[in-house]
C-alpha cells in the first residue's frame, strides 16, 4: 500500500488507514536503527531540506538521522543563517528552494498554516515539523506508535493530556489522531491554558489534574513554556507545579499500569517530577526512538515507497 | 577540454573559451537535478568546505546541493560558530583548513579580494562565492547560462542592469562576463549608486530606468540592500521605488520579448513589482535552478574533470 | 590489537599501550587524507554526533572531516540552535540523543567532567573534545603523534609548555600523556597563571620563559585567552608579550633543533611572534593534519576496529 498524498501537513486530514499505514511502516523501520550497519540505500539520491524557522535540537536531529539512515542527503537551513534576515518573503524563499530541486522539505515555523502554504507553492513533498500552536503531526504519530507498541491497540485507550493545551500543537495533533483511532481523550490544565470550545474536538475537559488523569491508560504531560509566564497565564512556576506537576501521589488516580509520556524537552519539577519522568512506567525515551522510525517511514512513503 | 586553473576567483580573468567551457559543462549537468536519482558518483571522496563569513541561504544551499549531487562531502563553516570570534587571522584560518586536506574551499567574505588572498595561501581550489562589492562569479555564470539558454546566444544581446551598481558584486561580474561574450551592457540607477568611471568597463550609463532598459533583451534588477538606507544613498524606499521599481508600465521601454532576471533575494515593491517578478518573462527561478548546475560544473572542472 | 574501552574521556586514564595503539593507528590513517579519493568505507552506517556547547571551528571540522573520510554520517549540534536554550538538563539531552541510536558522541563543554557524566548516562562511545579547563585528549594525542613523527620517540624528550597553564586543558592532557610516555615536561608562565601544586603532576615549574624552554626539544606555546585579561591575570597583552612571547631572541635558550607547537588559534605577537610561528621549526600545521588522523583512529578504534 502506498501513501496517496504529496505532503504530511497534519493529523486532522489523515484517514485511519493512512495512520495505520504510517505506523506499520514505522514499525518495520525500527530494527534499522539497532543493526550494526544502521543504513539502508532506500533513498539514495533523495535530498531532504530541514527548513527550521524555530530552534530545535530533537526534531531536526531526528529528521536528519532518519534521512541519513535511508541514505538521503540532508541540507539544514536555520533562520539565523538564512536569507529571511534579508527580508525575502516566505513564498519567495519557498520557490527558490523548489527551484533547486530537493525532494522533501521539512518545515518548522512559528506561524500556523505555514506548511500548508508551502505545500501549495512548491511541487516537493512538505512535512510539517511543527507550525505555531497548530499541529505537530510527526510527534503525534510517534506518540501513537509508542502507545500502540506498549498497549497493543489504540481503540478504547483512555489518554489524558495535561498542561498548556491552548498553545500546544502536540496536544492538537494527538487529539485529532487519537479520537480518530478510537481512543478517549481527556485534557487537563488551568482554565487560562484551555482553549475555548475544545469540547468540540471530542475530548473531556478537566481543570484538576486528578480529574483529567482518572483511570487513564496513558498520561501525556506537556511542556510548560517558561516564556509564557510573562504573559500571566499562570502566577509562578511554583504555583503551576503545585497543581499540575505529575508526581508519585497524584498519579494514583490513573490506572496502575498507566504509561507516562512527554514530548520533551522536560522541565523537571515543573510539569513532571523526576521520580515519574524516570519511573518504571515512563516511555519518554521510547518516544524519541520511535520518532526516528516514524520520520523514516514518512520520508520513505512520501518518496513513493510501499509498505 | 579541461579548465586549466586552480581557482575560480572572478569573471574578470576568465577567457571566452573558459566561460563557454563552464556553461557547456553546466548544461550537461542540468538533467542530473531532474532525474529520479539525483546523484552521480563523480566526486566521491572529494571534500568541499563552504566557508561563509556572511550569511547566505541561497548560495550556500546551492553549493551544498551541487556538491552532494556529485557525491562530494560538504563541511559548512559559518562565522558565528567559527574561530574568527577567537581572533585568529584569516590567513591562519586558511592554513588550518588547508592542513586538513579538503579539496575545494568555497568562500564568501565581506572583504573584496579575500578569495584571491586565500588562493595564494592554500593549495586547494578556491571558489569565490561573493567578496564584498567586488565579484560574485558563480552568479554571473548562472545568469549567462540562463540568458544563453533562453536567447540561444550571448553575443549581440542588450542587457540592462539596474539598481545599486556601486555596491553590487553581481553587477560587476556580469559586466565583465557579458562584455567579454559580446553582449552590450547598460547600467541604470541613481547617481549616488553609480560608481565613478563605470564607463571604462565598456557599459552605457543611464540615470533613468526607462533609458537604461530601452530595447533591452534582458533586464537584471538588483536587490536594494535595505541597510544602505541609513547611509543616505537614497531618501526612502518609497522614493527609490517611485523611480526605479520595474513595473508593468515602465517595462514597455524594453523589447517585447524581454527577459527579467534578479539575483535574489527580492524586495517586492521596491526594485521589482510583483506582477513583473511573477510575470511571463521572469526567469528568476530558472536562474536558481541553473545555479546548482553551474556550481556542479565548477566543482567538477576544478577537480580535474573534462567536458 | 583493540582499544578495550567504550570512551575516550582523557589522557589521565590511558595506559602507555593504549596511547601507542592510538598513535600507531593514526599513523596508518595519515595516507587516506592525501590520496586522490580521500575516503574509505570503514565506518559506513555509523553515526557520529558532534555535540558542541562551546564554539569551535577547528576541532569540530577536524572531527567532521575524520568521520566523513571513514564514510560515517555526522550530525552537528551547536548550543545556539539546541534545546539547551529551552532549559532541558544536560542529562535529559544526553538520554534523548542516546534514544536516537547514534554510535559515537563527540562532546565539547565548558564544564569539566561533562564527558564523564555523559559517558555514564549513555551507552554510546563518548569522545571528549575539550571539557572546561580539564582535558582535551585528542589535542594531546595529535601533539604526541607530531612529536613522535618528528623526533622518532617520546621517551627522553624535553617538552616545555608555556602560557596560561592554570586554565589550559591542552596543557593538562599533554602533561598526563608526556610524563606517561617518558618525556620530561617543564611548564612556564606568570605566577597568576600557574596552578598550585602543579609540581605534583611531575613537571618542572618556571616563571621565566627562558628557564622553561632551556634545552627543550619541543616548545608548546599556549593561546592566551584574550577574555581573561579582564580578570586581571595579567596587566596587558603588551606586558604579557614582553615577557612570554616566543621570539627569535629568547628561543636561543632551547635546543637548536627545537620544534615549535601551538594548539591554535594563535594570537600572533602575543604568545608567539610571526617569525617563530612561520619559521622552519614550526610544526603547527602538521599538528592540524595529524589531528584528522588521530580522530579517524579514535572513531575507528571506538567502533571496534583493530590496529
Amino acid at each position: 500500500m502506498k501513501l496517496a498524498r504529496k505532503d504530511l501537513l497534519g493529523i486532522q486530514d489523515l484517514s485511519v488507514e493512512e495512520i495505520n499505514l504510517i505506523l506499520d511502516t514505522a514499525d518495520s523501520f525500527i530494527d534499522v536503527s539497532t543493526r550494526e550497519i544502521k543504513k539502508v540505500p532506500t533513498l539514495r539520491g533523495v535530498t531532504v531540506v530541514n527548513l527550521f524557522y524555530e530552534p530545535s535540537t530533537r526534531t531536526r536531529t531526528s529528521f536528519e538521522i532518519a534521512a541519513k539512515r535511508l541514505s538521503a542527503d540532508t541540507i539544514n537551513i536555520a533562520t539565523s543563517t538564512s536569507s529571511v534576515v534579508k527580508g525575502e518573503t516566505f513564498v519567495d524563499t519557498a520557490r527558490n528552494l523548489e527551484a533547486m530541486n530537493p525532494d522533501i522539505i521539512v518545515l518548522r515555523h512559528s506561524a500556523a498554516g505555514s506548511p500548508h502554504m508551502l505545500s501549495k507553492v512548491v511541487r516537493q513533498s512538505v512535512i510539517n515539523a511543527g507550525d505555531g500552536a497548530h499541529e505537530h503531526p510527526t510527534q503525534a504519530l510517534l506518540d501513537m506508535m509508542t502507545m500502540r507498541e506498549k498497549k497493543k491497540r489504540l481503540a478504547g485507550l483512555k489518554v489524558a493530556i495535561v498542561g498548556d493545551i491552548a498553545h500546544s500543537r502536540v496536544a492538537r495533533s494527538n487529539i485529532y489522531g487519537l479520537t480518530k483511532m478510537g481512543a478517549t481523550v481527556s485534557v487537563g490544565g488551568p482554565i487560562t491554558m484551555m482553549p475555548r470550545c475544545i469540547e468540540r474536538l471530542g475530548v473531556e475537559v478537566h481543570y484538576k489534574l486528578e480529574d483529567a488523569i482518572r483511570d487513564a491508560d496513558i498520561i501525556m504531560m506537556l511542556r510548560i513554556q517558561l516564556e509564557r509566564q510573562e504573559t500571566n497565564l499562570f502566577p509562578s512556576l511554583r504555583e503551576y507545579a503545585r497543581y499540575y506537576c505529575l508526581n508519585r501521589k497524584n498519579i494514583a488516580a490513573a490506572r496502575d499500569d498507566v504509561l507516562i509520556m512527554h514530548p520533551g524537552p522536560m522541565n523537571r519539577g515543573v510539569e513532571i517530577s523526576p521520580e515519574i519522568a524516570d519511573g518504571p512506567y515512563s516511555v519518554i525515551l521510547e518516544q524519541v526512538t520511535n520518532g526516528v522510525a516514524v520520520r523514516m517511514a514518512l520520508l520513505y512513503l512520501l518518496s513513493g515507497g510501499k509498505s
